[in-house]
């Protein structure tokens, strides 16, 4: 494929034999040693920076060097142009010779004036040289800076005029810029990429706030037309290389530190002439203003045919990659066939200008390496000029090396250190997990009192180890989000930057992972809950024992006053509400985040950007939301939110407006029922409930007295204990007793509870488990009165330290052990004492669906509808389960 | 202030003597007569159209007449010149004289050539006089189109010359648009304006969707630079009229029919030549393409120093105004002073442009009048040229009069067919409440047995005015919100558009009362039930009496086996459950709302624009939102949520789950427990509990025998009257009924309810008050058993139009009434039975939250909040209620 490259204004046309096409790969030998011997003494550290000069910086005795960027001292007799790009014979002096580059000027003879056309011919175009060999360099822009080592190409002409001129003074005191050429090439010794982009920091810094606020990214561009002429210096953004049309402020967040800043969009092809960027970034300096050469990367450029710049940014594709420097926008020359005034069969176009800024290692004064952009074109074939679009893409990238504290160990800044912090937290708290797991299952072995290690106690324990790895995960995840959202948010000078989206997947698998286990663990304890073996032990007796005596001559079989069974319908009937009551409001949990996220704006704060307002502008730019921020985010807040609910029911609630579980073990003793709760086969819960007043079956005059008499002390204590009010206690049952329990549960039996459809049998068979009842409720009754001396209990206080690890040290084999408990630790087999964990629950339920759909509203939606769910779930199986346990029928469980 | 206006490559310096200053007030007499003298023949309502022609449209023999914008024959030997603005001599004829405009040719001498300096001459520029006309008409465009009768100004000058061109023939047939001349103004006379831009539609239709789906506004500019030179035709948006930097397809949004755009931003002072536009919306028409002017109104026009085109739209300003053509954007000239070159003091931008269009009343097609177009210029005083911004905004508008129907009878689209309706709806409806009110009025007599009208009456009927009115505003906002959802979103050919925002108010007010009244009702009835009198009659009766009878003389004050108190325990608890039940889960409901608004993205249908995609591009533009819409949406899914909640629930759940009133009634007959609940003084609600089994106090074997045998219908059924079902009744009790019950009632009294803390004297009291209450049970038992011949009841159905209309015609002289009831009508007194009223109570609260803050998030968190206060106070305030009323102790309503 062969075009002409015109200049416009009726100069020369260039010829170039070949254009590379993008995808072709020609395989030419290449004459690398030539290059690697001239740059081999180049093999120097240095800074690239220049100072920065405009043509009007320049002396009446100097001139403005287009290729240098820098104001030259003309030659003797010879003064500036008008135009001030060169130099030309002072009055009364004439031209003598011209070289390529420069002229001597002699004294007119007295007698002769200049001719005016000798002046122009001077003119015409002494400059035409230096302005040729930016022609020629633009040529091999055009061509995305490929070449092949054979010189047929524009790139070949400007690397043999290059070589040529290595024995001339460098410009700048930079090596690959050549006098008189422009700078298009760094070197091709291998690692030189990295070296220029990680060796020596931009020497400013950059800081979020405070007195030395600094974000703003000023870009210069020396810009030249196609003819290789300087037209200006330009301030990058806006109009020049920033091709998508967007609204001033949000184009300025392109070039404000730390706004990952992204634009992409169908642009009409519009086709302006082709203009040339020399891109710099503005040190500043005011008088001594600095100027740095950004190093360009073309990601299309061809060496000897083979795409090089291509595949991940990493330490090892840097070794091969060819930096470079010019670029262009749009190039609608050098795809017309023919003539200059055809229209183009297709254009070339920077479909993708990348800016990557990588901060310093342990900076804790917002240095940045030198950044790095990258340049994608792409050759759009031109079907229809006026309504064809072709899509382009600015982005601005902010990154850190987030894995460098694996390699050092000096970590001084907070940055890496989260890094090693997150994952030294998941080691040393796996580690704690495992232990804690460990001793959970021993002490569950207790409480079932079995001594085999066999696959259930392996399956219990990965069950322990799920959750608490779960907690360990979600410690973990929560404090990276925290650390990222305060660190980042809020630090002054720029010491981190926030993961790349890539980067956060890792961080997404440990939330995933927190979630997966918390839901296992959520599972198992819904499990045991529903299966817990309850049984309620009826105090009453019948009254008037000894008229029934006189009766029952007549009426032998029927107990003319029966212990009425309404009081434990009642205590059933409040168990069952109890199940799913919670510590905190969910509703009203759910409703406040969403409050705080969506209607205050706290959802702003995870946008990238180092902002931390809650009310945007709606014309400012909105960078996308960093997952990282989104999650610590939505936790936090959901965590805080949840512990002042739990201060404020805890506190305030349950002591001046209701508590259930008190109000449960109060009915309890009103209403002379005792609730026995078994967890497991040997270890459990119980609640002493006899009345103090002997007798709760009976009218409202006599329960009011008793209610009187017992808030004015006229009556003992509640407490199992004489003159004790402990009534809750936790219960280590030893191996008779359970045994002797059993086998009296074997007759009540476990299925089969009643339903409103019954048949003749099944009516029978309730007969027998009723009476199985009445033995159970006998039986416990004289356990507690300590009427069975083979199976008598003591009780004591439980040791702080066992409390703390939740394991009983002695076992109960003589007697059983009653563990005073005033904390209500019944309530773990509810909802009600497993706040935390369906708390962790929710939280991670609210955040995975966050990360999944980046919406909040979805997230508390479908938040809301599990709670509603398992709710349901909880109800259902618990109320099952207590029918199947107390026979008492589920019409009384409303 | 002077200023020199300067045109580009040399052309002649116009001066202007002055320049209007924006808030200048000069008082100059006018010769208004000689105006109106000359456009008095000119009042004709013609339809302004042009056909499209552009420079190369014409032929060989033709030049395209800059002023005119069509093509003209060129004279006698003369053919076009290369530009095609004019013409020129044929080869080998002569220029001979050149009046003003136009020139003549002679053959030449065969002997001479024509010399090509004297071609030149006579190109020089025969155009001027034509540029000449349009430059000086660009000076008045530049001074806002003011005059002031004397002609020392742009504007009065090109005036003179525009009466001085009176007797040629106008161009294009529009009267005001003088050959040569450029159109800048249309005629003065009184109403004119409104002759314009109301008497012809434009003809084309716009339609939002089909086959004949047409949205495109298609502007067309003329396009002329400062020295009056024609430039091209341009087509408008993008960059030449709009000023803000938006995406290509943001921009688009201004000119798409129905989308109201509004753009407003700073812009850097960019300073471009000032080009000015004479702007045309584009009929289409293929080879015979019409154009049609815009009229502009210049909001800045003075006339003899005054401000002539200011003021609201209204058909009484709009008589004062004048209508002009051609406008510019940006004018950097003539605030330079001294000289072209220095940097201008001050510029003159057109910092508003407003589009409006106005539909064409009872239109099925989609017509609107010609679209006005308003330009407001601001000075900016320039201070720093690089830094200083100007905030320019861009807006597109529709309308259609939302009030003509009040004017015109003959209503045949449905656009103020709906405004007709909603105040005929208000009006008839608001008429049938009135009376429906005043039913429930006689109703509330009848029931609470006073047949005097006092105050209270009064105040009652306000009360359910209050509500039955806020029904109404209810349905009437609800069907006018829903209306424009529907009729807006999913009209074809456009017939309505939009209320403006102005317009909207008098909706938010509706909605306000609505909401207000009905928070009035909803107060109303929380109070109502928090009140309401309620009894538990034990139908227990002692066991074995015979037995007490053999103790009696041992044990004479105690009875030893009182009836337990622990079932109507079981009972009153359950009620106290059941106050906050409702039909529909109102958690679900919000959170379903919030997903189809939010996460669905239905608020989307809610932008102004006929869209009716839920979800849209980033990329697109969007407008504002319409409140209307918000409200009719919000509502209209609140509804329709709530509604298939309600079926849900009453079809499947309650048949399939649990119907939490059926199991309260079910309890009572279980329990042995009757509940007499009475709303008014001598109405109220009856719940039959007795038990089939006669006794309910026993123990576990025989509860499941008696519900064994139950099931197997062994034994009566459950209803008052023998082998009925039916349990639940009306009750509207007689006179002589209630004043035996107010006796008892003292008894029991109504304060000091029994609390944890009694003292001795209250002690006794509630020793009477037990006695009171054993007293009433007694009597209400001997009431249901027909055991008082002189207040004896009778059972019957109640009619249906009674039930419709809710009141009973029979007056219960006699004998108490009391109707089957089998539709548990008790649960009025509960949050159950009136869930319609809560359902539009919420909805209103929730959309004028919404109305207010324009977040939907904030009011689904507000009501959500809502519901939970209300449900605390409704659950606390009615548990005192029945603490009082039963003496059932508040440890027992857990």
């Amino acid at each position: 494929m062969s075009g002409i490259v015109g200049k416009k204004k009726g100069g020369p046309l260039f010829t170039m034999a070949t254009r590379t096409p993008l995808a072709d790969v020609n395989r030419y030998k290449v004459p690398l040693t030539i290059f690697l011997l001239i740059y081999m003494d180049l093999l120097n550290c240095q800074q690239y920076t220049i100072p920065f000069k405009s043509p009007s910086d320049c002396r009446d005795e100097e001139f403005f060097d287009i290729s240098s960027l820098s104001c030259v001292t003309c030659g003797p007799n010879q003064r500036r142009s008008t135009a001030g790009l060169s130099c030309i014979c002072k009055t009364g002096y004439q031209t003598l010779s011209s070289d390529k580059a420069s002229i001597a000027c002699q004294q007119c003879p007295a007698d002769r004036p200049v001719p005016t056309v000798y002046k122009q011919l001077v003119w015409l175009q002494v400059f035409s040289n230096l302005t040729a060999c930016q022609a020629l360099g633009n040529m091999c822009v055009m061509n995305m800076h490929s070449f092949s080592g054979v010189s047929t190409d524009a790139c070949g002409l400007f690397n043999t005029i290059f070589r040529s001129r290595a024995a001339l003074s460098s410009t700048q005191d930079i090596s690959y810029w050549r006098a008189n050429l422009p700078w298009l090439y760094y070197g091709d010794q291998p690692g030189l990429a990295s070296r220029v982009l990680q060796s020596n920091p931009v020497p400013i810094s950059f800081s979020f706030r405070g007195r030395n606020k600094n974000t703003d990214i000023k870009l210069l561009a020396a810009v030249y037309n196609i003819g290789g002429e300087f037209l200006r210096w330009e301030k990058v953004g806006g109009d020049n290389l920033q091709l998508c049309p967007e609204t001033t402020s949000k184009q300025a967040a392109a070039f404000n530190f730390g706004t990952a800043y992204q634009e992409s969009v169908k642009l009409l092809g519009s086709h302006p002439e082709p203009l040339f960027y020399d891109v710099f970034m503005d040190l500043g300096g005011g008088e001594n203003r600095k100027l740095l050469p950004l190093p360009t990367l073309v990601y299309n450029q061809q060496y000897n045919g083979q795409f090089i710049n291509q595949g991940e940014i990493s330490i090892l594709s840097m070794k091969n990659w060819y930096l470079s420097r010019r670029m262009f926008v749009v190039d609608t020359l050098s795809g017309r066939e023919k003539s200059i005034s055809s229209l183009p069969k297709v254009i070339r176009v920077a479909s993708s200008v990348k800016i990557r800024f990588r901060l310093v290692p342990r900076t804790q004064e917002g240095q940045v390496y030198p950044p790095l952009m990258t340049v994608t074109y792409r050759d759009v074939a031109i079907t229809d000029i006026n309504t064809q679009t072709v899509s382009v893409s600015w982005r601005t990238r902010y990154e850190m090396d987030q894995n460098e504290a694996h390699i050092k160990t000096d970590v001084s800044s907070p940055g890496p250190l989260i890094c090693v912090c997150s994952q030294t937290a998941l080691g040393v708290m796996g580690g704690v997990a495992l232990l804690y797991s460990l001793l959970k299952t021993v002490s569950w072995k207790r409480r079932i009192a079995s001594p085999l290690i066999d696959l259930e106690t392996m399956l219990k324990f990965l069950l322990f180890y799920a959750g608490d790895l779960a907690n360990v995960f979600f410690a973990v995840t929560v404090g990276t989000g925290l650390y990222w959202l305060i660190f980042y948010k809020a630090q002054q000078f720029v010491s981190v930057l926030l993961p790349l989206p890539a980067q956060e997947e890792q961080f997404v698998t440990y939330v995933a992972c927190a979630f997966a286990l918390k839901a296992i663990q959520f599972l198992h304890k819904l499990i045991l809950q529903v299966s817990v073996d309850v049984f309620f032990i009826d105090w009453e007796r019948p009254r008037s024992k000894t008229s029934r005596t006189v009766q029952a001559a007549g009426e032998l079989k029927r107990d003319p006053s029966p212990v009425s069974i309404w009081r434990t319908y009642f205590v059933a009937n409040e168990w069952n509400e109890l199940q799913t009551i919670r510590k905190i409001s969910p509703t009203f949990q759910t409703m406040a985040v969403l409050f705080f996220l969506e209607v205050l704006g706290f959802s702003n704060l995870a946008l990238r950007d180092p902002m931390a307002d809650l009310q945007r502008s709606p014309d400012a730019y909105t960078p996308s939301y960093s997952l990282i921020l989104r999650y610590g985010l939505a936790a936090a807040l959901w965590l805080g939110i949840g512990l002042l609910q739990g201060i404020f029911f805890t506190v305030f609630y349950e002591h001046f407006v209701e508590d259930k579980i008190r109000q449960f073990v109060d009915l309890c003793s009103i209403s002379n029922v005792s609730v026995l709760l078994l967890s497991h086969r040997c270890f459990g819960y119980y609640i002493h409930g006899r009345s103090v007043h002997g007798h709760a079956d009976t009218n409202m005059e006599e329960m009011n007295n008793n209610l009187n008499r017992e808030s004015e002390s006229l009556c003992g204590q509640r407490g199992l204990l004489p003159n004790t009010q402990i009534q809750t206690f936790q219960v280590s049952l030893n191996d008779r007793l359970r045994l002797h329990y059993d086998r009296i549960r074997e007759q009540i039996g476990r299925r089969n509870g009643p339903s409103r459809l019954i048949d003749a049998s099944s009516a029978k068979q309730f007969e027998q488990r009723a009476r199985g009842y009445q033995t159970m409720n006998h039986f416990l009754g004289s356990i507690i009165d300590h009427a069975h001396h083979e199976m008598d209990y003591i009780v004591k206080d439980k040791l702080m330290f066992e409390r703390v690890i939740g394991m009983e040290f002695l076992e109960p084999s003589e007697k059983s052990i009653f563990y005073n408990d005033e904390a209500h630790s019944f309530s773990d087999v509810l909802f009600y004492g497993n706040e935390a964990t369906l708390l962790i629950f929710d939280t991670l339920f609210f955040c995975v669906v966050d990360l999944g759909s980046q919406s909040f509203v979805l997230a508390a939606v479908l938040t809301c509808v599990q709670q509603m769910i398992f709710r349901l779930i909880r109800n259902a199986l618990g109320r099952k389960n207590l029918v199947s346990k107390t026979l008492v029928d589920e019409r009384f469980l409303i």
